[in-house]
């Protein structure tokens, strides 16, 4: 049993980084190869290379979160905790090893709103969202529902042109972030009156 | 020599629809066989596939952007021909067969942005950009560069927005497009005042 656990998280980990890296389509032959498990292994393990795109994006799903989402005892006021996130993504975008939100990059790749894939990108996507949401509540915002989706679409927004230009995004994201927050009522001079 | 033109007609066809539906990972063979050419023909008319790739986004491209551009004989103020981009979007994006922006989804699927696929795809995104630009100047904008920019990053966050959610877009890019006009200061009672 213990061998097999093994197998199975080499399989997770590697999908992971193959899949984002070369995207889904990539054969099963190079993923077993890169995870050094057979493919007799790999579908004892699972039904279908379907079902290794889904468990492996949802396995590495709380990790590229975590990556971007401020820890919560970080206690900045909201509006801050929310461009941290626009921050983190302008670092991360500035890698060579950055090819955009692995969500979006999933369900683009996948094209098919039903695969098993699709369904956890949407999960994740909407972890943002919520994220968001939730912040913009605790900041008093106007309409925290629109803003959460509209932070969502410059994220996303910022994410392709990162993808498509392959040039550092120099603040793009955070400016226009700042921008939905000034219109949903969220100040920096605000904010700041209320940290205390 | 006339037969030869059309099978490279019929080549980049059935590869600019395939490459779109199913992603551009699609295997030489199936393309092939969708565009009734053998896979010798195919190689006479191109060197390879990632040429194919690169030739048939640039012979659709034009066809991609005169979806979303305004003709230039419409004489709308250049706010309402900019929204004119997001009500599109939203039109196209309500259709089962959208899968995003086209030229986001070459790079995110190619993966390398020296590709000749995705120097083709961020061309046609800069001519998006472009023509938010000139529109933004026409309306007296106050940072047009900044503004094209957002807006482009408006257009790709909704776009994102549609594929990962697979639901229609009911005008959250119109009104987040309406909310950076209002940023760069094409207001909507501005523009009418301009219009004659």
């Amino acid at each position: 049993m213990k061998s097999q656990a093994t197998s199975r998280e080499r399989l997770l980990e590697a999908a992971s980084e193959l899949f984002y890296r070369d995207g889904v389509n990539i054969g099963v032959d190079a993923l077993c190869k890169a995870a050094g498990v057979s493919k007799k292994s790999m579908y004892q393990l699972f039904r279908s290379k379907d079902e290794v795109i889904a468990e492996s994006l949802a396995a590495r799903g709380p990790y590229y979160n975590a990556l971007l989402l401020p820890s919560p005892d970080d206690e900045r006021p909201p509006r801050d905790r929310i461009l941290a996130v626009f921050e983190r993504q302008d670092e991360l975008a500035a890698h060579d090893d950055y090819y955009g939100c692995p969500f979006v990059a999933t369900a683009i790749e996948l094209k098919n709103p039903e695969h098993p894939g699709s369904v956890v990108a949407r999960h994740f996507k909407q972890a943002l969202t919520d994220f968001f949401r939730a912040e913009l509540i605790r900041g008093g915002a106007d309409d925290p529902d629109t803003a959460a989706i509209q932070l969502t679409m410059v994220f996303d927004g910022a994410s392709s042109r990162s993808v498509v230009r392959s040039q550092p995004l120099r603040g793009v994201g955070v400016q226009m972030a700042a921008l939905v927050l000034e219109a949903a009522g969220l100040r920096a001079e605000h904010l700041a009156g209320h940290a205390h």
